[in-house]
């Protein structure tokens, strides 16, 4: 069976990421997976959240994701207007945010808060997945950036991390789901993987439907071998940022 | 290692559920997972939503979810008084929808609409899984008032669905998490499976940590091992409600 | 004529109090006035609004109110999804605040803030005074653990209080009125009095009705031989703890 | 004892009701009570809420209350900029539109809604009941408006409606509170009656106080010699509007 | 051409404003600009928003708008059950606040800041220009009683200002539109000067229409005469209170 | 005197236009003035609002204006976290709304809505007229995809539309001010004009300070000379999708 865009089931989409891409930001990219792209910045701040100071644990790292309004199909009522973040938004930037911790070496970080915005400029599925990949590149940067004025010793980066989708439709298990894959996935499951090979986190979903253990195996394996090619890019576009983190280069 | 309620890794907690707690709701029960106890109230309306009305699927199903402020250790704010639900209520009543849509015979249940509403009463880790099954007994029960008063021909289930949490505790591989044991998990794994052992859900995390293609697999083992014992439960408790699915009684 | 219970007009209903109902709570009980069930928290904070610790006055208590959705025959929308609490809800958890005050010695509370939640699990009429019978027996319970755990010296209480409603139904004065009274009531009427037979609140209204001076005065008669009963049994459930105040046991 | 405006315990404050004083409003007045002074307007409009359009019982009153920011001696938070009314508000909203729909003959009312709108321009004490008062006679106008146009075959009310407080302060029972006596009150009794002396509502308070039997009959008598002056205020300026309800003129 | 209300082209309504009229506040007036009535109060409080305090400019002056629901033709939602103000009201606020900025020695009001309150009690065109034009009023008298007490040395303010619409009607430029006016007019400008005759502020506004240069020049000149006369008129109510600032009076 | 970027007081910075930069917009642009950056995207709906409907004029056009949080130097909070849009967002999307209403033949729209989604990507002054610049050519697209799907006759505009900043910055008169000079302005002046040379807005602030007659004509002159190239540059962007409007070409 033919995929909508002709991919093969273990095909990841074109994937470019665009560093510096706002003078503002200590770190920004614009990540473009097929048609999705997303806007991500960093911003550090020397400041700590009061319940974070108090664990005395080190610094935090915390994100935020939004679509603007036309970056869908259908025009979407704008969050700020609705008066709070939909459940969706809340549920995406929370998984954002603990996959960038699992890589993040918090203590190292000292009394710095770092704030990932994802922004979703244009859907076409997989924007979390892309959030995620993205967001790394824009955190690694900020870090750079601190290391180079002096304010930090060393990276506090322990590992690198990325991000995406795969799904059972049709019958077919398929890598990276655009948008009309995903609207019609039986099963539809996001990983979250390290340079190492880890796994940081797995969310595997049968909307009115349902998986097997052996379907489940698939599912990984698939996975496994695109976050491998998107660890790899984000190397190569790193250079030495990454040297000593995520395995032999 | 001995946990730190005497349980060996494989033990889940005692499970409990009393129907028929509430006089008003089509299904009530309140469920106890050792500490933790959760009333689920299924509410039958003969009407939908109006996108689903259009969608022409036939009928709808729905959850929410709320702690009661004193469940837990520490109060919580009322949801009411912050003015909108928080992050991780939106998260687990979508995650509670879609476990009970996944075994619902949506287009049989017509023109109803089934909302499931489990309250926290006392937290003690595990509130999302033990919500989940017990809101399956509370919509058996519901449907299975629809097909007494003659407005349904058969019950619109189309097997049974239960959840646990699985996860690794200071190294160690554990079934079903109470508090002490999920505040300090290196890695945390929520799994929903339905009556005849398939995935409807796997959402596996890793907060400051990462896990095994490894560990996933023995995970995946202990938390099935955890559902059959809770669906062998539920089947005990409806009886011939169960007919005809999940498997062989 | 006969009430559809069956009951006399100044008959109350069955009123059971299950105390320590909740392992987390400093204070905690389930009352149950007929099909009314609530549950009643109190907890006890070191800390002051700083409002209150600008007055220099003692310590503070409060109280917040709330019903679970399907408490009721309709289901309700939940007040965390409508973005605030409902004007009854805030009048409601208004009363049941100054009710406890009028019997607690703030200045004898020291630092310490105690708040009372209230949240009905099924509701058949009467629960903001089933609420405030219940909750005075939590907060005494919380009291008595501060003073257990050498944190007050005594017991900041003044007096007990209990509380029940009356109203006229089809012209007739009843007692303790049911939900279906209730809504057919021509005049409702709440009543807050202390162990020693003090008024705290009178809280009467007519809606599209109204009514007489006699009147007003039987069912202040009423209300008085109820809470009597309510306040013996408050004292026999909480024994010692009520030594000294309420007037001779 | 002297008040600290040197009236008798049994003195009104001077009231006077200016009519017409909002040339858009169907019906307006400003209501002076002492130096509380109180805008109300009665809007009409022909269009029923559709919950009340389904009941089939004729029109319907509502009531909404609120207090420009420098009403009280310190300036308070506009309720706009916190994002909802208060509790008080609500509470003392509700109360107006009970204590006017007491009187209103909503059958007769047809299909219109009534929305009086109590806006406090300065207080000093006795808001609510000043709201009463001056919202009847608003009211009044906005009815036979109706009738003078045709709408309406006669005048659908069945009484006055006024209300005032009582307390006791400094172990003194008084008429009509001022602000000074009020926030010092021990016992605070609002209380709504009709023309024809009969009780639409009773809210006595004890504030961290309690309050006798014979204290409460006192304090209703004092009330009912308050209302009965303003009634006869109102029915001096109403005139033939008037006639035919609350007694003999 | 005859205007609605028989003036001239070039000719204000009557203004009106009456000083003193809320005893709490530190500064008030009732501002008449025809039939728009418009309360202004200030409100002095010896504190700083801490942004401001950081920047260690002096005082702050800042401006809230609201209407009466029913100041208007059609009764409006209140503002606090809409859960927010509306874009006009922040607009409007925000307009009054840099008017009577532009005119108030910042620095030289030390500690304080000042709060106008503009509050329509009814509405016929020009409420944001009647409210800057009383509220200056409001002002000077908030600080001349500053000085009494001795707080500070000399009045804070550095000139008068006032404000007033022009705009184009059915093809003629007039001055001071009432409501039925600025419903139909093709361009309006709310134009706010000095007692010097300067501009502070030229808001001119073509809703789906334009205007010329030369047009813009006239409608300059109209609003010039007409803030005279209210800068004028504000200078005979203010007496000694205006002596240095202004131009000559 | 020179400027911080090194232009002459009657410079513009450079501007560029990208268009059809979103696949699921119906018109949509990147616009960078300078380093300002804002996507504009025009989503057109077949519907009408339920009050525009009413009116029986034609279509309708609205705008709505977000930032990027960190779009600033120091990242700004997300407005969907504050729950509602700021004052200054609402007071930008009502000024784009106008601006463009004013060149809209609504009538000509027929029963169709569009909707204008100003975003900032990149903030460095002058948001809010890069926005209207920029959205006039999203609109221009929007509507001529209209004309090509036969859903139109012919474009539904009377003429072009772009919009540019004055002010007096250390004295001295300048054209488009940049993020350093607005923030330092003592006259701030935002002015739309049409392609044929008319106004359409004129909103000039001081800030603290104030403006003569001769400054403004001065403003205004330097404003006409910016946006004539402005203009000329939609034109030349826009080609043949432009005749017949806003002047010869």
């Amino acid at each position: 069976m033919n995929r909508v865009d002709g991919r093969k089931n273990s095909d990841m989409r074109s994937v470019k990421i665009t560093r510096n891409i706002n003078k503002h930001a200590e770190g920004s990219v614009l990540i473009e997976v097929g048609d999705t792209k997303v806007i991500c910045t960093a911003t550090v701040e020397e400041r700590l959240p009061s319940w974070r100071k108090m664990e005395g644990k080190g610094g935090w790292l915390t994100a935020e994701y939004g679509m603007l309004p036309r970056s869908t199909g259908q025009r979407m009522m704008r969050d700020a207007m609705r008066g709070r973040q939909n459940g969706r938004s809340l549920e995406i930037q929370r998984l954002i945010g603990r996959a960038l911790r699992s890589v993040t070496d918090l203590q190292a970080l000292g009394d710095y808060t770092v704030t990932l915005d994802c922004d979703v400029i244009q859907a076409d599925g997989g924007t979390r997945t892309a959030s995620i990949t993205g967001a790394f590149v824009a955190l690694a940067d900020a870090m750079h950036n601190l290391v180079l004025k002096g304010k930090l010793e060393k990276m506090p980066l322990r590992d690198l991390v990325a991000a995406t989708s795969v799904g059972r439709v049709n019958g077919e298990l398929v890598l990276d789901l655009c948008y009309s894959e995903d609207s019609t996935a039986e099963v539809d499951m996001n990983i979250v993987m390290t340079g190492s090979g880890r796994f940081v986190e797995i969310q595997g979903t049968g909307e009115e439907a349902s998986f097997s253990r052996d379907e489940t195996s698939q599912l990984l394996d698939l996975a496994e071998l695109g976050i491998r090619q998107l660890v790899e890019y984000q190397k190569s576009i790193l250079g030495t940022l990454t040297d000593g983190i995520g395995g032999p280069r």
